[in-house]
């Protein structure tokens, strides 16, 4: 972190106190959910898109909930969900909700056979390739059950991991799906997630702006084979606002902001680029409580949450009412975590709960079964955690 | 990795083809099992273990399997199991699987309240205890619920995670414990999971030798206080024909060697310390199938396994029979991996699946619902991953 302001932002609200009688018979560690902070997330994005005349496709491999997909599709401005997985997105036509774009490209029969099965079905769901292979399956399996299914291009934004490189083999793939009857081409995907957690708003704006304007020439040189391609689906929360702007995105695969979490909050605002000024546009709704379970030596406190509560690819963030300074946490192995006291002696007490705000909220929220769901710091409700650990 | 034999250890044996025709229905990514090579590896430990004399109370947070514990339990060295969490006891409870040591101390009114319970209802689960309001809290509810727990004492081996430092606070709380007539005080606990992955095997053997000296120490103040104190478990898998030869350590907690894991494979044999031979006493057993599902650039293919199949602390090891060089596996986020083909051009094509030897098996098991069991290269059974992600 460079930009002083962003390591002076305060300790993020608390809408509830994991000490209180009303979390007594909580286990730790549980997956909190603070549902007034999520509500006015998903307010806060679609009130923004409304402003800027843009749309949201939001992505529920965030979330894997259909009652979190049901607030966000209630809003004006979404034109649909993403999943990244068969199995969520199974799980969330059994919910309902739809339409659904599966966002990871098809390869393997298995994955297709269940893809063409949920249209064959009746439900509003389509899938990204990005593979002559993945065309070609696809469009068998599609024949044979009779059906269409309609596809979005998958772009390769320079990261390698899934995509078409933006050249002319997107162009070349486009038009293999063109000559499949059993496949329609609904647009194209480009998604950068290695951009969104730059620290520098003003990189991620310029590569951002850079990505998207070869993602449009691309789909401007299929337009040029004849085909419709209206959708330019991808972003996220880290260039949320920049994409808005981006007149050629049709919509925006945000994920993150429902929650927020310790890896957002420190990268600076993409709202005010170059002005330091922390990303806090979202509130911070999704905290695992904890309990300080163990005390060996008085500097250090060790909590109940390791590699099986949360993802390992960021600490929470330590979150004590109160405590005068930052409490650093760090992972102790599979079921420990340990939080240093030297910034606050006595500020966590050995049997305590604690909060923490959860680092990276998509791995995590994939490691427990449900969301404890608080309301004016009481548990009011628990909602599953869907097709998680499911291929 | 300093030892030249380490380097050149040969690829596992895969005791199946995950491009069989038996597998085609299987789910990408799934959690593979191969039984003959798991029931080799206990086989492999209770003789060993007969050998020296020695006993063992395998973790089960290894594998959180009733069907596992069943089969380790069978063995003539097994003396009990042993568990992280409440959930697991009340889970191996539930299936029969007894007697079952929670090694992580207790401390909240809420899990003290759940182990109470199972010890009401007569099933034989015992706990270690690291502090005082943890003795107490536990000695009261016992009282209140006209039960008697049976405790094992904490140590610390210096990690500062857990247990009470091993001077004459172990032996205050020791006498605390012996106060109470609720509390059975059956032994000392020392893990110092610090060393099991020291690559060097004289590291691990000098270091958990003079661990274990300092708790026989402790064990044997404490029976100056007048209890008979007969338990001292503890050690790993990295330790344990050190461990069986230590004559006060009455029996083992392993874990990881009904599996192994690739993050075993790199440290030297605690077998034959010093010669810098592999760590190959166990078998590879447990393996992530996945499939390749894109191919940007040729030198690389991405995989359907990502930080939710794979745990981040140690990527997996890529088997692909038949390859001459070492391909590497690096993570590509929540939903994929990426595997380098330069050193094996063409060895992985779109569409195949791959099996990736486990990196660190403890909390990969915990990201999937179940395991697929295979024998002689078939599908033979499922066996459910209890109380994964619950408190």
């Amino acid at each position: 972190m460079s930009g002083g302001d962003r390591n002076e932002r305060s300790a993020p609200r608390l809408g509830f106190d994991p000490n209180d009688a009303a979390f007594a018979a909580l286990p730790t560690p549980s997956l909190v959910l603070d549902a007034d902070a999520l509500e006015r997330n998903i307010a806060r994005m679609d009130a923004f898109l409304e402003q800027r005349g843009a749309w949201a496709r939001p992505h529920t491999k965030t979330h894997k909930s259909p009652e979190i997909a049901r607030l966000q599709l209630a809003r004006s401005r979404t034109v649909g969900v993403c999943c990244a997985r068969i199995a969520e997105a199974e799980a969330l036509a059994d919910a309902g909700i739809e339409p659904v774009l599966v966002t990871s490209p098809l390869s393997t029969p298995e994955k297709i056979l269940r893809h063409v099965d949920l249209v064959a079905r009746a439900h509003r769901v389509q899938t990204v390739v990005d593979s002559a292979l993945g065309i070609d399956r696809l469009a068998e399996a599609a024949a044979a059950a009779e059906v269409r299914c309609e596809v979005v291009l998958d772009l390769d934004p320079g990261f390698h991991r899934t995509g078409v490189p933006m050249d002319e083999r997107a162009v070349g793939l486009a038009g293999r799906i063109l000559e499949r009857p059993a496949l329609s081409l609904r647009g194209v995907q480009m998604y950068a997630g290695t951009l969104m957690h730059l620290e520098s708003a003003r990189d991620r704006a310029e590569r951002s702006r850079e990505l998207w304007t070869r993602a449009q020439g691309i789909a401007e040189q299929i337009r040029g084979l004849g085909a419709e391609c209206p959708v330019l689906t991808g972003g996220g929360t880290g260039t949320f606002d920049l994409d808005a702007e981006i007149a050629i995105a049709t919509d925006l695969q945000v994920g993150s902001y429902v929650f927020m979490d310790a890896q957002y909050r420190v990268i600076e605002s993409p709202s005010s680029p170059g002005a330091s000024a922390p990303f806090d546009f979202f509130e911070p709704a999704l905290f695992v409580v904890a309990a300080a379970v163990s005390q060996p030596v008085p500097e250090l406190v060790t909590v109940d949450a390791g590699f099986k509560a949360l993802s390992l690819d960021h600490p929470p963030e330590v979150v004590v009412p109160g405590a005068s300074g930052p409490l650093r946490f760090h992972f102790a192995g599979d079921e420990h975590g340990m939080i240093d006291l030297k910034a606050a002696p006595g500020a966590i007490a050995l049997g305590d709960r604690v909060a923490l705000l959860v680092g990276h909220c998509d791995p995590t929220v994939n490691l427990h079964r449900s969301y404890v769901v608080v309301r004016g710091g009481e548990i009011v409700d628990e909602w599953e955690i869907v097709a998680r650990g499911v291929a």
